[in-house]
């Protein structure tokens, strides 16, 4: 059960986790960063306290405790009680989901690991939009993705933005870093996967007649470049979504649920 | 060509269509709204002014009015050409796009002219947020899909936000009402057209099963609620995407868009 603790006083030095979020801590995967992973909001604080990630304290108001009821149950940390007014003054802005959770960065998962049970992943190079990270994570739990690969020159999914976004999946969807990127796709082809480049280019076969692989993994790049030629280079086959003549490349995560459906479309 | 007017003072009463975009305005489509469409950075301006809106004016830094250079030959609006600093107390925030154009609305759309060469429509209900309105868009035009039919409760695709996200895809792909919600659905099987309501319910059939139709209307509903039982009634099928268990439903955009790639994913 946690353990409810009234607060006051905004400056009270045991809200210091949850201190000035807009302006604090906006790369806490960098070496001088707190590492913190903040969940916004019942939902995703739920989903973390349900998670791999060890919480440290929620900060919230007592109608959110309350509405989070039974499922605190088991959670053996910290509930900071105050109002609507400290918790504004204390993270910097009005919060109007009302409850915070805190929690370490556990050690980063292992790549064999991570593509033990896998049957479709996807894997990243140049997505440092947040908002996009999140929606990938969001994406990639609803149409059953089993991971999220990172190559290079990606931003930190557990990004404050990117883990509200996700709605909390990506403390769910299980994630790894591809080394010496891209010659590290080797391991991906070592474990049975077909590696499938997407772009936009018209030369490229359709993405349904593409994906023949019983695992594969779907390669995207950012909105705009896309990939690197060096990493479509180091891939099986390129495949493109057929797009109307005269627009614009579709976002990054919605290109990625196009992949993802065509694995499920049928179940 | 564009007549270019310099602007020195934010507070010239020529620049009022821009004035204080964040604030006044909200709700332009209403009758005490200006009807004013906006839009945002090149981009988009340019296809504000290659659409069916006509051009009121456009407000911009001269490195912008370069840039547009002769394609705003055709153009026979002014070009209000105003420092960053101007531009930023006149719209009431600094704007990193650089230029704006403002246009009238034009009276809306028939609906039988905009189904008349459709095969593949979007159908929305109680869609109320401009930024899923604006990848609705974008999402359409991309992946080919003809029109978006407004039912109850959505709101202005017009709307500033609306524009930008759409990268100004709603200036270019039609969009018309359905009068009398949902009876009017009538209209559209009238036309030929086979109506799927799309819902997250395990019982509905996948999506690539149900869509059997020559021309096909998917209905969507916003995230949450969904499709009210009264327009799901009002169609020929229910149709699923096919979704891994415990997660939520997708984005309504991301939903179309899975829709509009199950039409054109062998072309």
């Amino acid at each position: 059960m946690v353990h409810v603790i009234d607060i006051d006083d905004s400056a009270d030095p045991r809200l210091d986790d949850f201190r000035d979020l807009n302006s604090s801590d906006r790369r806490p995967d960098l070496p001088d960063g707190k590492g913190l992973v903040i969940a916004e909001g019942v939902l995703v604080a739920e989903r973390l306290l349900s998670s791999r990630f060890a919480p440290i304290s929620l900060l919230g108001v007592d109608r959110r405790l309350t509405e989070m009821g039974s499922r605190l149950d088991d959670v053996d940390v910290p509930f900071y009680r105050a109002t609507a007014e400290v918790m504004a003054e204390a993270v910097g802005f009005h919060l109007n989901r009302g409850v915070l959770a805190a929690a370490h960065r556990p050690p980063e998962l292992d790549l064999a690991d991570v593509l033990k049970d896998a049957r479709t992943v996807v894997v990243l190079e140049g997505v440092n939009d947040h908002e996009n990270l999140g929606s990938m994570f969001r994406n990639a739990a609803g149409l059953g993705a089993d991971a999220v690969l990172f190559g290079a020159a990606c931003a930190d999914p557990l990004y404050r933005r990117a883990v509200r976004v996700s709605m909390g999946h990506v403390l769910r969807v299980p994630f790894a870093r591809v080394p010496d990127w891209p010659r590290g796709l080797k391991i991906l082809r070592d474990n049975g996967f077909q590696t499938i480049s997407l772009t936009p280019n018209p030369s490229a076969i359709p993405l349904a007649e593409a994906m023949t692989g019983e695992k594969v993994a779907l390669l995207l790049g950012a909105e705009g470049p896309g990939l690197t030629e060096h990493a479509m280079r180091a891939t099986d086959v390129r495949a493109r979504i057929p797009m109307a003549p005269g627009t614009d490349s579709l976002n990054v995560a919605t290109a990625a649920a196009m992949a993802f459906y065509e694995r499920v479309r049928l179940q």
